[in-house]
Parts: C-alpha cells; sequence; structure tokens
C-alpha cells in the first residue's frame, strides 16, 4: 500500500515539474484579464476561463449566478472516497493602482529573477491555478482520486465577499467536507512555511458628526459648535491611552486564546526585531514583547482608525469651522464576539456619554471563526508540508486579519497553506510570486490529498 | 464755519452720486484683473493701478517693493493740517474657485439686482475703490483736504500679510495718524452700518504624527502605534468637552472686557435665533445667549480644528493602520496674548503628558489688538455716519476674526466701516456688494474727513 501510494505521488509530482511552463502559461492567461471586483471589470470572462481549468482537470463545474455581482464557481468530483478536500479559492483581484510603482505592467505578467510578477498572481490567482493544476496532472496521469473534490472559487473576495452569504445559505451541503485549503498563505519571512488555522472578525463602521448647515469661517468657534472637536471627544471615549478599548462590555464574551493555542504561540518566532525595523518603531504597543506580543497579536480586538475627513486639508493655512467630521474605523473581533453585539455596544457607549450627534453607519461585519489547532486536519496539513517542503508548518492559530472564513467553519475545517511569500506584496504594487513556492505548492496539494487518503 | 463745511460736503457727494458710473467702472477695471495673492498673479500690474487711481486723485505715491511678495502702495497728501487721516486696504484678493458655483464669471464684473457680483467687490476693491475716489471727488471738485491723507494698500493680505511685517519696520514714521480706516466693513443682518475697532490674534499651527514608516494593513493595529489615536490623544487633552482649553497657563494674563466694552456690548443684537437658523443649529456653544453669548464672541479666545489628514478618505471600507496623522488648528487670541507665548506653552503641555511624539509646525501667529471704544475717532466716525446713514453705527469692540491690526494699532486708531454687508459673500462664490452701499460709503469719508476738521 505505501509502496503504490508513493508511487502515485512520484508520477504526478512529476507530471507536475514537467508541465511547469503549462502551468505557469494557464495563470498568466488569468493575470492578463484585469479582474478588479472594486471596478466590476471583466469577471463573467474570469469566471468562464475558471470553469473551463476545472472542468479541463476531470472536475464538474458549476456556475451560481449573483443577482448583481461576480457569479461562484463551483466544481467537484465524487469519487465515492472516505474523505472529501474543499479549496476556497477567488478569481478577483484587487485595483492595480498606482500604475506608476509597477516595475512591469501589472495586467502583463512577467518572469524576473525566478519570481512571476503581475496583479493577482499572489493572491489568489496564482493558488486557484495550482491547485487546479493538481487536479490536472491526476488526471492527465490517469491517477484515480484517493478524495472526493470540492472547489469554491468566488468573485468578490477583494470587495468583502459581500455575496457569498448568499451562495453559502443555498448551498450548505456542498460546504460539507473534512478538510479545506483556504486561499492565501506561503513562507514567512525566513522563508519558513506557515499555515494560519483562523481569520479574526471585523466590524467596520464610519462615524459622522454635523453640526452646522455648512463650514464656516473659524473666528466663529468662539461661538457655535465643533464637528471635529465632537467626534475627537468620542473617539478619546472609545480607546484609552493603553489602547484598551472602553465601551462597556466590549471584551465580555471573548474566548481566551487556549492552552493548545498558547503552546502553538511559543513555537512562532514573529520577528520581532527585524519587523520593528521594517515599519521604523522603537517598540510595540504597551512596550509588548515574546508571549505578551503574541497574545495581543493573535488573541485581541481591535479598535483602528482607518482614516478620518474634516475640514482643510490642502496646503498652507485656511482658518475653517468645518460644519462636518467622519472617521472610519476598523474593530478586528476574536472569538466570541459578533459585530452585531459590538455595533449595539458602540451606539449605547456613545449615547451613555450623550454623544447622540455621533451617527453610527455599519459598513461590513461578520464574526472570527478558527480550526483547532489539534484538528487532525492540521496535522494532515503538516505531515503533507514535512514531505514536501522538509519542516513542520508555523502553526498560526489564527491571523490578524479577516475574511469570511466562518460561512465555511461550521461545515469545514480550514487551513491556509499557499504559494505566497514575504515578498509577495499582495494588494500593492509588484506584487510577485516565486515561481519554485508556485511548483512546490503543488507538490503539497498532492501530498494533502495522499495523506488524507489515509486518515 | 458750519455753513462752509456743508457747502464743501454737498457739493463732493454731489459730485460722487453725478460720477457713481465711472466710480463703478474704475471698480470694474480693478475686479478684472484676478489679482489671486494665493496664486502670485497679477500682483505688480494690479498695483500699478492702484498707484495710477491713487495719483489721479492728487495723492503722491510710492511703490515699496517687497523681496519675493507683492508691492506696498502708498499715497500720501500733507496739507499741513492738524489731523492726519489714514486708509488701510488690499488689492490682492481670494482665489475665486470653485468657478461653477458663480452666477456670473468672478473676474467680469457683472450688475445685477442693484448689485455688483464678482471677486473682490465686497473684499477689498470696492472699499478701496470707494475710498480712492472720494480724494478725487475733493481734488475735481477745486475743495482743499481739511485734513492730511495717507493710504497703505498691500497685495498680500489675503495670503495673512505675510510681508506687511517688512514694510512697517521700515516706515514706521509714515503709519503715525490721529485715525485711519481699515480694509473691511459695512451693514449687519439688518441693513444697520457697524463699526469694528479690533480684531483677534491669531495662532496658527499644524501637529503632526508620524509612527510607522509606511502604512500597514489594520490587522496590525493590534501590535503597532496609531498615529491617528495618538492625535486624538493629544487633541483630546487641548481642549475639554465644556470647550475650556487645558493647556497650562493659556488663559493667564487675558486682558478682560473693560466696563467701556462690556457696554457695548449691551448695545449689540447678534441677531442669535435669525443665526442659529442659518447655522441650523438648536443652541451655542455650551448653550450661550444673550450677554454670555457676546463675552464669548468678542472676549474669548479659541482653539479650533480646521481640519484633519488621515488614512483613507475614499468611498467604502479600506482596512489601513496609517503611519501620519495630522491636524491644522487655529487659535483665537484675545488682547494681553501673544503666539509665540502660546506656542511654548502648547509645546510644554505635549511634552508635559508624553506627546512627544506629536509635532508642533507653526503656520503663522500674531497678537490681538483693538482702538478704544471710548476714543474720540470712533465718536468721529459715528457722527459721520449718523450724518450718511442716519443712525448710530453698532460697535463692536473687536471682530472675532483676525488680521494684523496690531502692526497699525500702536501708531493709528483704527476703526472698520465699509461698503459690504451681510450678502457680500467675501472669501466665497457670489461675492456682491450693494451699489447703494458703495455711493454711501463714499459718502461716509467724506463725512468723517470733515468732522475730522473739526476735532
Amino acid at each position: 500500500m505505501i509502496f503504490t501510494v508513493n508511487l502515485m505521488y512520484e508520477e504526478i509530482t512529476k507530471f507536475i515539474d514537467d508541465t511547469q511552463d503549462d502551468a505557469i502559461d494557464a495563470l498568466k492567461k488569468l493575470v492578463r484579464i484585469p479582474t478588479v471586483a472594486a471596478k466590476g471589470e471583466h469577471l463573467q470572462e474570469t469566471a468562464d476561463i475558471v470553469e473551463k481549468m476545472l472542468q479541463d482537470s476531470g472536475l464538474e463545474t458549476k456556475q451560481h449566478p449573483i443577482t448583481g455581482g461576480a457569479p461562484v464557481v463551483t466544481g467537484w468530483k465524487d469519487v465515492g472516497a472516505k474523505r472529501t478536500l474543499m479549496f476556497y479559492d477567488h478569481y478577483d483581484v484587487q485595483p492595480a493602482e498606482p500604475f506608476d510603482l509597477w516595475d512591469s505592467p501589472p495586467f502583463k505578467p512577467e518572469i524576473r529573477d525566478g519570481r512571476l510578477w503581475g496583479r493577482g498572481v499572489a493572491d489568489n490567482k496564482g493558488d486557484t491555478t495550482s491547485r487546479i493544476w493538481v487536479l490536472k496532472a491526476f488526471k492527465e496521469t490517469g491517477n484515480d482520486l484517493p478524495v472526493n473534490i470540492k472547489f469554491v472559487v468566488e468573485g468578490e473576495e477583494e470587495i468583502g465577499s459581500i455575496h457569498l452569504p448568499e451562495y453559502i445559505d443555498k448551498n450548505k451541503d456542498f460546504l460539507k467536507a473534512d478538510g479545506g485549503i483556504w486561499e492565501f498563505g506561503g513562507a514567512d519571512i525566513n522563508g519558513i512555511q506557515e499555515a494560519w488555522l483562523g481569520l479574526k472578525g471585523v466590524f467596520f463602521v464610519e462615524l459622522e458628526v454635523v453640526r452646522l448647515s455648512r463650514d464656516v469661517h473659524s473666528s466663529l468657534a468662539c461661538t457655535l459648535p465643533s464637528a471635529a472637536y465632537r467626534l475627537i471627544w468620542a473617539l478619546n471615549s472609545l480607546k484609552g491611552m493603553d489602547s484598551k478599548i472602553l465601551i462597556e462590555g466590549f471584551y465580555d464574551g471573548i474566548k481566551p486564546l487556549t492552552e493548545v493555542e498558547l503552546e502553538a504561540l511559543e513555537k512562532i518566532d514573529l520577528n520581532e526585531e527585524k519587523m520593528k525595523e521594517e515599519f521604523a518603531v522603537d517598540e510595540y504597543l504597551n512596550g509588548l514583547t515574546g508571549q505578551e506580543l503574541k497574545k495581543a497579536y493573535y488573541g485581541e480586538p481591535t479598535c483602528n482608525i482607518c482614516g478620518i475627513t474634516t475640514g482643510y486639508q490642502g496646503k498652507g493655512s485656511m482658518t475653517v469651522l468645518p460644519a462636518k467630521a467622519t472617521v472610519k474605523i476598523d474593530f478586528r473581533l476574536v472569538e466570541g464576539m459578533h459585530p452585531n453585539d459590538v455595533h449595539k455596544k458602540l451606539r449605547k457607549h456613545l449615547d451613555s456619554l450623550e454623544f447622540t450627534d455621533v451617527k453610527v453607519i455599519y459598513f461590513e461585519g461578520y464574526p472570527a471563526a478558527k480550526t483547532p489547532v489539534d484538528h487532525p486536519f492540521v496535522k494532515i496539513v503538516n505531515a503533507a508540508n514535512i514531505k514536501t517542503h522538509g519542516h513542520d508548518l508555523v502553526i498560526h492559530p489564527t491571523s490578524p486579519g479577516s475574511g469570511p472564513l466562518y460561512l465555511f467553519n461550521e461545515f469545514v475545517p480550514m487551513v491556509s497553506v499557499g504559494c505566497s511569500d514575504f515578498l509577495g506584496k499582495a494588494h500593492s504594487p509588484n506584487e510577485s510570486i516565486s515561481l519554485e513556492n508556485f511548483r512546490k505548492a503543488q507538490h503539497r496539494v498532492v501530498a494533502i490529498i495522499d495523506e488524507m487518503s489515509r486518515w
């Protein structure tokens, strides 16, 4: 049995190595389409290509049309195996602006220095392609899949997966699987492969204060109310200088990191010194370091100002009392918190301090989700990584970032491993992936399928 | 004597009435030049025209070149009289943007509904023209001036008179006069003529906080410092929710309003209800009303946010932890305060609260200045107004706004009366003056000269 399995692995990874030029071409073809969800561009066109790729790899497919949104493409192959592996990917990309900061055009993929450069190669057209290519390798080499396969590829991830819940609601049965690979992942600053087991939730709001009919001359600040200062006082009331969030009950119900997670944290190197240099900070928030820093990184919610808009922002001086002031805030939520609950507490907090003039505009929100560190599927992915990359994965109990993982996690434990790395610059100009990482990420998917067949 | 004087007044005001079309043409010629100091445009051209107007009215003139700035134009006629009357005006204007909000082009002056529309008609090319036209009337009617005349017309008032101190320093003797008419003034919301006897000082700064090498993903707010929140906490420390400024010693040395000023305040109608409607407020700051509202308006310093810039300000959500946050603040200063002193106290305040990461960038500053309410020159201007407009002036001990009055007030008591009115929209689109106000403002200058000759 072992002998057979290894033969399959060798044969499929050899096919992958032999056809890397074709795999890269397939990826390049996807990258050439500027599938910018924020602009609503080329979504159907890209969905069609992804569906074709899935079909060419031997999967049955379906497009789920979304009213006013991008279709969700699904693919599946039910081989009657005990276990089912799911992939969650997305075919849309971030806007590529500012174009002039790119060394080569974002939608003309180019290979330089062993890397492929272009918008979406790291997030997440590279992973989408690499995962489908593995299925193609099974098909082309005539190897039967030892697990059932499911793909969910959406087209609105970069705009907050706004219509994904609509798809999920109607297709809960399809989401059931024994393990899933989430869209992102890769190597850390030292080249060590990482796995992310969760995503924080988010509660994104705009606070708006309007106190006058129009901007007026600032000399009238002696007698008229200031929208800007009302906003300052409200924001000050939300968070103390020690960064503790002061909304009553904000921390209630939070599930603390488990013993297993705390143990996992101890194995993680956050590269404190290197990252301090990168961000030009003398120290982390409140002087945090070591395990305490990690506990904040993985386990703490935040209340962060993303942007403030009020009054005159040009050069020099202009003496104006602005009528209006707004702030965009994102709260990162950890397990045990819900955006609707935080919304209510925020409103109550503002009202209790007589900030009834501060309007709360809800933008988006969803809860956190995590796959347990000690879940068998995590062990499978780690075993696969040892086989392909020669080392244990760095296991992050969660990313400090957010994503709609909660939509899936109810049905399937998800792990994020992928072909990106520290240099990938997802969401920024000069996005790229290492072609070696791209190739070995395909090997790892083969190994995961292999390991999973023996679970 | 009385008979002679009245004959002169009648003759000169008749000339003014008969030549209003020419006076308006002279003003239109000035308005056609877009003398936007902020853009450094057409300054010399306008200075030359103003100098020519002064010469045509029988004054000797001089242009004082300013290195890197607009020339100061002076004009004078020394008739050996006991009293000297000064005028301070400026030939520059505010930018006219946004152009599309103008009903007729800002630099193509147009008469509609008894008003002249165009950038600068109210601030202050109208007053400049009206005052020079009076001198022309004396000359053309062959009437000897009964007082000596001085004009100081600068070209940078709308950019904070940045080079005026340089001129003043070199020409202190020229500034000596018995009374002066400041550049702005006019009628209130009820059509009653007002006089402003002072201007508050100003201390304009930008506070800047930079805490990271670049904007980063907001998920890192759990471990990295927030420039925006540092700024919020610093701003919160400057002013309490009761609008009291919390900088230690900020109010020290302030000269309270005098008994005479407080009496003057009682005669003023701030049109509380009308203005509340205008600004769409339910009540004034801290519920102030009546004499208490007036005491704040005329006697209180301010700490006002003119604008805040940080992070993402576009539509929708973007989750970013901004590296930098800045705020523009104007402090209005009352008598007894000095910007350099406030600057020191602000720095000390921030340091004492460990806001050493908050940089203070000094933009401009100067102290307040006032002409005493009971100064004889004020009585002269009021007597002139009774003669021309039939009522006592509303005497404002100071404007809540700021201007470089302190540069003059050491040498000459200044009063602001002019040809503008509540509808004038200085600094905004659709700036205009009433032609009747323009004509009667000329009459009033004749009457001031007349009254002054008997002082």
